[in-house]
């Protein structure tokens, strides 16, 4: 019987397992990939971090590995398929039939963008293919790039990048888009942002980074090129939470509901980075979650 | 016209410089200390911002402001005085009598010690009272030194002390500390540390240094001295928002009032770091926040 059972090791859950151990609680991190860091590990280049400047997203997640292995954390490469609330005991059950048990749980599985699934996609993953405007933007600054979406996010995304970018494509397979009208209103504005509206990519291009994207648009036979350096594709996330969601209450999105002290409505449940809901998923936020996390285990153990 | 101001150079501030800048925002930094960094200055060691384990205070201000220095952000070394809300426009007015305008603000002017409140305190401030025991320790190298306080910054103060000091004392004015267990293990291993439960430093004297304290102890008629050369004092925050407290609400303590999306009560004005209502005020939470600010900035302008 474990004081906390952290479940994934991205920056949440590692933040939380060195908060943890420097209170003292005898904890563990059941994660199910074989490397620690979650989505920070595909991420090219990280700049936004404070205090460590221009680092590949590879050495940033080692680094946050080193860190808790300097605690003494001990990790369990598991597969988690189920959570249980028996009051004041939590069970986690794992796809090999293990049950660990703890007197709290800090959900921290992160989520996982949604993918185009067109040709090129995984292949220039962190070399022109990217996820997240705010992350990466910077490093196409005086380029041009495609954002492919027509949600919030999208255009979002499309505003941010073209204050930096020299041109930026909003690829939109219908002829209108989601996004709230305040944030079109804005886009609209931008001289440099050229929307093509009924076009879906088809395949992106490239040689060692990207050079472009094929665009099918509808009612047109032929596809044609689109010379552009970035891709952001902002077509959805999804949050890890197979394994939590008949336990702890999810949001319309399917994200956990936690406040910035990431108490969910179950007692000795919480949820912490991208995983639960807020309004910016960021490596820095879900590190802060972490921490918050382990002070709401603090008083919850305290308590009980 | 500045499209944003960040007031404060803490990790809220030096945060929210480096992730306005790969906005594109046009901002400026106003600081009214010389070195950036905030209290993490002053802080002997980190052991809990990921990624940095077992970094020196001093180190880890200085590559907080080597990051921003990357992003080419400029400072202005001014005390804030007022703010004012025109609207859509926001003053600062500075101790110069300079006025600087804005579309929006950042304020990060973090927090300071609060006092103890007994004779004696003011008159040897800096001749034996010390609030920083990694800035004045070493001055008390082989003497007998005071910590007054029972939460997580007296301990740490405590521990650091006994490493060169002859004794230790930590007054708390309870019979058990707040500070995290892990703290607390520290300092029950130490030595020359005396733990004096119950008791209230009542006055501070000395000549022309610090001679020793006056001690009230709970149930006990008599008040006794007790002769040492330092007194450290650690006995919690105040937030620094006396430039701004008469146009963004506070909280009962002063802080001002925003959730982690930073939002005060006057549109375009943002809270980020410790000035502001929240539960744990660490590193990371504070480096966060400067990140969740930025991007409520963002939002606030396309509104505008």
């Amino acid at each position: 019987m474990y004081d906390l059972i952290i479940i994934g090791a991205g920056p949440a859950g590692l933040s939380a397992a060195v908060y943890g151990k420097r209170a003292g609680l005898d904890l563990v991190v059941i994660e199910q990939t074989p490397m620690s860091g979650g989505q920070v590990l595909n991420t090219y280049e990280v700049d936004n971090y404070l205090g460590l400047p221009g680092i590949n997203g590879f050495d940033l997640g080692t680094k946050f590995r080193e860190h808790t292995d300097k605690m003494d954390v001990t990790f369990i490469k598991e597969k988690v398929t189920a959570i249980h609330n028996n009051g004041q005991t939590k069970a986690v059950e794992t796809a090999s039939g293990t049950v660990y048990e703890a007197k709290s749980l800090i959900l921290a599985a992160g989520a996982e963008h949604a993918l185009l699934q067109v040709p090129g996609e995984q292949e220039w993953k962190g070399r022109g293919v990217s996820y997240c405007a705010t992350c990466d933007g910077a490093f196409f600054k005086g380029r041009d790039v495609a954002v492919v979406g027509g949600g919030d996010v999208a255009v979002e995304d499309a505003v941010y990048l073209a204050r930096m970018c020299r041109k930026v494509y909003l690829i939109h397979r219908r002829d209108s888009l989601r996004a709230a009208k305040i944030l079109q209103e804005k886009l609209f504005a931008c001289e440099n942002v050229e929307i093509l509206w009924n076009c879906t990519v088809s395949k992106i291009f490239g040689n060692d980074l990207v050079e472009g994207v094929t665009l099918c648009q509808k009612q047109e036979e032929q596809e044609k090129d689109l010379a552009v350096e970035g891709v952001f594709i902002a077509v959805g996330m999804h949050p890890c939470t197979e394994a939590f969601a008949g336990t702890v209450a999810c949001d319309e999105k399917g994200y956990l509901v936690a406040g910035e002290d990431c108490v969910t409505d179950v007692p000795g449940i919480f949820a912490a980075g991208d995983i639960r809901t807020k309004a910016l998923r960021q490596i820095v936020t879900a590190v802060a979650d972490g921490a918050c996390a382990v002070s709401s285990v603090e008083r919850y153990l305290t308590q009980i």
